[in-house]
């Protein structure tokens, strides 16, 4: 078995870093040579390439580490050299406005089925990939009636190897309205508390409350506005229910309604203990 | 020097027993008989008493670890019992509402200082209480015109004493300004997103990103609805600012604005930048 791994970003090094730390075969695909170097001098793959079209034919299962608008224009340029049986696996943040128009365009020999390890970090670049990232996430398998259940299963124990810890699977509409409510939204939020002020001032007595909202407020601008712009109207919907939410116990502490800025506490201290870890 | 702590919950068991530690003579006044039980049992206090008024005039240093509408009451009630000389200090997380009207009735030849320090935990009670919860803290000296040089010094030593890291010095308003932005809205941020939703068919899918900013939604409810009503014209300004901020990320999301969003998340990055811990 032999896997690609195209994009070597924090992602794709990380899972090449993980597959061949594991044994298995990875052959790395970059657009610039000083990526393909650094994977090779570090050990991430057996073989670093710029010429996909050469070397994809070897390989048995294709992980798409790409930006999530790169994915289909991937598909339609290198499809041709896939090779038969060829198993595709995208790993973008987004489901249901991606994978439909991939699945569409690819040749009929070929199978993509769409996983998202839940997991990340803030910084950009195959020099902050880590094989530990996978440690403890979540791993959602997000079939559509196009897959096999063997896919499925395949992408599953992918998720396993990678050292997942929940393996899950969501249909696409499950999965975008999660996603935008547990990441996308707490990312508006702190970015948006963020932006609220200039802050620097305010450094020195910043305490755990104010840094645990904005510990997510560096993020890369170009692929999260690709990702909220392709999640658009279930997360304007997640957004505004928070704005309503919000605008509700600013109108109980306005009208001095005490009584219902307690039940807003006890409802939110109650429904925050499943999220306590012990 | 005698210490006089009243009230022997989170707080006050923290501060006792941090200088008991440091060989400082404690007196714990209480209000139930376990607590003082507790107290003496676990060797914070060198004695605990229900009687205030009998051992009052022992301290030369008096620690409020009261509720904030408590304090003005116990001073009225108590303040005959005090030790002339004696240097009260309150603790409570606003200001500009709780200082003035008790410096205003305590007798002339007491002083009262205002101090934040700024720490905590989401549990109450004595049994919760920790001698370290200072280690690594804010604390906030906030003194009027009515306060002396000697009493600011005072206080300053006794947070450096507690092992506060950072000992600084606000006015009411500077105050209670920072503390709306940074951990009152905070707050509200945090139990607005929980109530969002009922939410627990989604742990399973939490990453960290949703458990850091729900962190501080399991909140004393009697506490922090005492501390954001006294505190309500700056922290509805607050509040009103970030849900402006939030309002417009989401018009530029409906508008898919790309740049605007790029705009926004590239301004939140830099700023947080200083906020990182290296």
């Amino acid at each position: 078995m032999i896997y690609g791994i195209v994009g070597l970003g924090l992602m794709g090094g990380s899972y090449a870093k993980r597959l061949t730390d594991q044994d298995e075969t990875v052959i790395g695909f970059a657009r610039r040579q000083a990526t393909v170097d650094y994977a090779v001098n570090h050990h991430m793959v057996a073989k670093g390439t710029l010429q996909a079209d050469k070397y994809l034919k070897d390989c048995d299962i294709v992980v798409l580490a790409l930006y999530p608008t790169q994915i289909k224009p991937w598909i339609e340029e290198h499809q041709n050299a896939l090779k038969p049986g060829c198993l595709l696996m995208d790993i973008s943040g987004v489901k249901s406005n991606i994978i439909v128009p991939c699945q569409d365009v690819l040749r009929e020999d070929c199978e993509l089925i769409s996983t998202h390890p839940m997991c990340g970090r803030e910084s950009q670049g195959i020099e902050y990939s880590d094989p530990t990232i996978f440690d403890g996430a979540n791993f959602i398998v997000v079939p559509t009636e196009k897959n096999s259940q063997k896919a499925i299963d395949t992408a599953k124990a992918l998720g396993a190897k990678l050292g997942c810890t929940y393996i899950a699977q969501l249909t696409m509409e499950q999965h975008d309205r999660m996603i935008a409510f547990l990441s996308q939204l707490t990312h508006i939020i702190a970015v948006s508390l963020m932006n609220t002020h200039e802050t620097k001032d305010l450094v020195k007595y910043t305490g755990d409350s104010f840094r645990d909202l904005t510990r997510i407020a560096t993020i890369n601008a170009e692929m999260w506005t690709e990702l909220f712009l392709l999640n658009k109207d279930i997360l304007l919907d997640e957004t505004n229910q928070f704005i309503d939410t919000i605008s509700h116990f600013r109108d109980a502490l306005a009208n001095e309604d005490a009584d219902e800025m307690k039940r807003l506490f006890r409802q939110s201290s109650a429904r925050h203990e499943v999220f306590i870890r012990k």
